[in-house]
């Protein structure tokens, strides 16, 4: 018996909508040109190898954008065009300096600023390092303690949660918001551990948000294995200093643009229905699983949809969104425009949660159009995707719930994502490419669905 | 909403074993103790780095087989035995040389013996080459074509197979087979493309089984990315020759052991549970998927139970059986055992197929003890694992049916596994420390389980 089987012997029960036969046919053959073709995977290595780090407003994001214009037009789509959008422009300004000062002597830190952080100054920055687990602790030691030192969070994710996704919620707050805590009680500077679910050497990056009320203080994170050796130092009291360098700075606002690629729905064209990832990625690493990963995946469904001779009923869009990053201008920019078009958006599904094997889709919808999806799911358990779930679709195409579309996100498999997000690791050799073509046969399942039978 | 809940609403319907709460809590007791410690990632590092490749019967497996006997103990067993077994002891004897003659000189090939081949002796062999398709188009050459020539077996694992195992399957008779099957057309060797789910430059080896009937010929395999090329050169006409010297013989069936670390049954000592995988591995590679990993999660069961004091009702044995890759030699002994001991095997479970995040239990029992099984699994959902089915376990423990067990192969994602099956690039940094942690996590649970409730 295969585990499909089980499952739809089970879901039997609720399953009217799905049409069954064609429908399985239809998904099968946009399997086979995925999984018999190299497209997903071929680009996704241009993307990583032949432009790499391409943050919002860097001359590699340009490039980039030029790529996906390409890149969909070879996909077939009906129509492709850019649409501005105004984005952070955050710059590092070259490798970061850092170290500890013990009783032998200094030693290196390897360190990242985050993202959208100030800059040191060519001086840098030197003074005392206190080890805080949390904020609370940080709250109870107060200023009298925290004043004019360098505040250094070491707040693991938690291992013995199943989902990283959770664990990385449960501690990115150290990185958003742990730079004007520190502040808030005369910090001078922050060091964060990095958010990853590994031991390794690598500090990864990330957004933080600066709170007005307190000064901006320079941040930067340390690799999960180096927060270790430091705070082991740190409980023989054999720290004495800790000093970085940074050379980050934000500039202006900066144009820049979405890469949309369409196809004309045949029957409905006015009923629009969103495929999406993010074009942008931190500076560091390639962005293969963040987002190249969700970038292909979306231009493999205009692929499939085209080279199998499944026209859609509906309009089909796939958005690289420019800025999820450090900003969501093109998230913005893609709402704004669909109010001020008066659009019809009735579905959204994003990449962003990496390349690995698909596991399920995360909903955001109202329960009649929940369960409309949902009795779909024995047309996906074949390809590895085994639920419908309530809950947070990405950060790209949230806006448009407010436009009335039903929301979706892809759910890979999370326990690999966190050991290489925002770091130097996250490189095309991490993706597998049967991995990567199974979630983009998933969405374009997904996709062709509704733009079959809509979501009313 | 969680997927454990829609499925298990879904499930409620014939769920009436599971007892729900206190096995559940039991289960995260479990999970806590694996995903908090780093120890199964530890022992398959030792296992890969400080021992590495151990082919039966070579000084390597010596090693494994003292180290299993340590960290068996290490993990808290009652009792941890040797069990002698007689294993197949294949040597490579040197790295193999390879060329194809164009005209334009000459090119080297990266190839492997296939194991249990016999070698070319020192003069090598050096002979036009002809490309197969299948065994169909070898049927339809013929002596005519074949005689004195290398059979090149092109034959591609079909991507268009969502579970590689499948495509593995139908591809791998041309390694297993293909040398006799050529020898009976007078071909004086063959190079067959690897069984790879991928194209990179690795040759994947693993077992020939030759046809008393024919002469015993040389075979080698070439990596997926040599077999393409070579493919085209054939295209071409622009092969003269192929050539390739082999060092490997067969020695003598050597003495070896399975490794064996048991909790004694506190209320039914009498009932046997094995939980294992196999501790040889090819000679190119650490072996880290293949089976390491199966190994250090058979003995994290064990520690697990241990660590958590949960005490089994029935007796719980972890095996690191010997020469799964080239004969079997171990699982006939445990088997051979057990009949003389009259012992009442009740349950065995075996991994290996990889340490990849898990999805299934593959299970071959009778209807009552596989419905038993089946109702367990809303406990398995919280950790990723959602489909029991019925089908084949695995080859060290294949043999217990025949001694009344009912047999369980866990199933990991299987996208990764075929990349590097049986090539130099299985090592252990090709395993995640959370998806091993996550098969073993399943596997300890349906021990448990089995240990609590038995299979009657």
């Amino acid at each position: 018996m295969k585990p499909g089987i089980i499952l739809c012997t089970l879901l039997a029960i609720n399953f009217s909508v799905c049409a069954g036969d064609n429908d399985s046919l239809a998904i099968r053959k946009i399997a086979n040109e995925i999984l018999g073709s190299n497209k997903a995977y071929a680009n996704l290595e241009y993307l990583c190898k032949k432009i790499g780090p391409r943050l919002s407003g860097s001359a590699n994001a340009s490039k980039a954008i030029a790529w996906g214009v390409s890149a969909l037009k070879a996909a077939g789509a009906d129509t492709v065009y850019l649409q501005p959008c105004m984005v952070k422009h955050w710059e590092r300004g070259g490798k970061e300096t850092g170290f500890v000062r013990t009783r032998e002597g200094l030693r290196q830190l390897k360190l990242s600023a985050l993202g959208n952080s100030v800059g040191t100054g060519p001086g840098g920055i030197l003074a005392p390092v206190i080890e805080v687990k949390s904020f609370a602790e940080l709250d109870s030691l107060g200023e009298k303690n925290i004043k004019g030192k360098i505040v250094f969070y070491n707040y693991p994710m938690n291992p013995l949660l199943i989902n990283t996704f959770e664990a990385y919620g449960d501690a990115v707050r150290y990185r958003s918001s742990g730079p004007s805590n520190a502040a808030k009680y005369g910090a001078v500077g922050v060091m964060v551990r990095s958010q990853a679910s590994n031991t390794d050497q690598h500090p990864h990056t990330g957004v933080t948000f600066y709170n007005g009320a307190f000064p901006k203080i320079p941040a930067v994170s340390i690799s999960t294995a180096e927060a270790n050796w430091l705070s082991e130092l740190l409980q023989h009291k054999d720290v004495l200093e800790a000093g970085f360098i940074t050379h980050c700075k934000m500039e202006n606002d900066t144009l820049s643009y979405n890469v949309i690629g369409e196809i004309k729905g045949s029957k409905f064209p006015g009923e629009i229905i969103t495929v999406g990832g993010h074009l942008d990625s931190w500076d560091l690493a390639e962005g293969a699983q963040d987002d190249g990963a969700g970038c292909v995946q979306s231009i493999e469904v205009i692929r499939a949809l085209i080279a199998t001779g499944l026209r859609p009923d509906r309009t089909v869009r796939a958005v690289l969104f420019m800025n999820e990053e450090n900003g969501a201008g093109g998230a913005q920019a893609y709402f704004d425009s669909a109010i001020a078009k008066k659009e019809n958006h009735i579905f959204a599904l994003e990449s962003d949660a990496g390349g690995f094997t698909p596991r399920g889709f995360s909903i955001t919808a109202d329960a009649a159009r929940f369960h409309r999806m949902e009795k779909w799911l024995p047309l996906f358990l074949p390809y590895g995707l085994y639920y419908f779930k309530e809950g947070e679709s990405g950060v790209d195409i949230g806006f448009l719930e407010k436009a009335g579309a039903a929301l979706a996100g892809l759910e890979p498999d999370s326990q690999r994502y966190f050991d290489l997000h925002h770091a130097e690791n996250d490189v095309f050799e991490a993706v597998s490419k049967r991995e990567l073509e199974l979630g983009a046969i998933n969405m374009a399942a997904l996709v062709w669905l509704v733009s079959k039978y809509g979501l009313n």
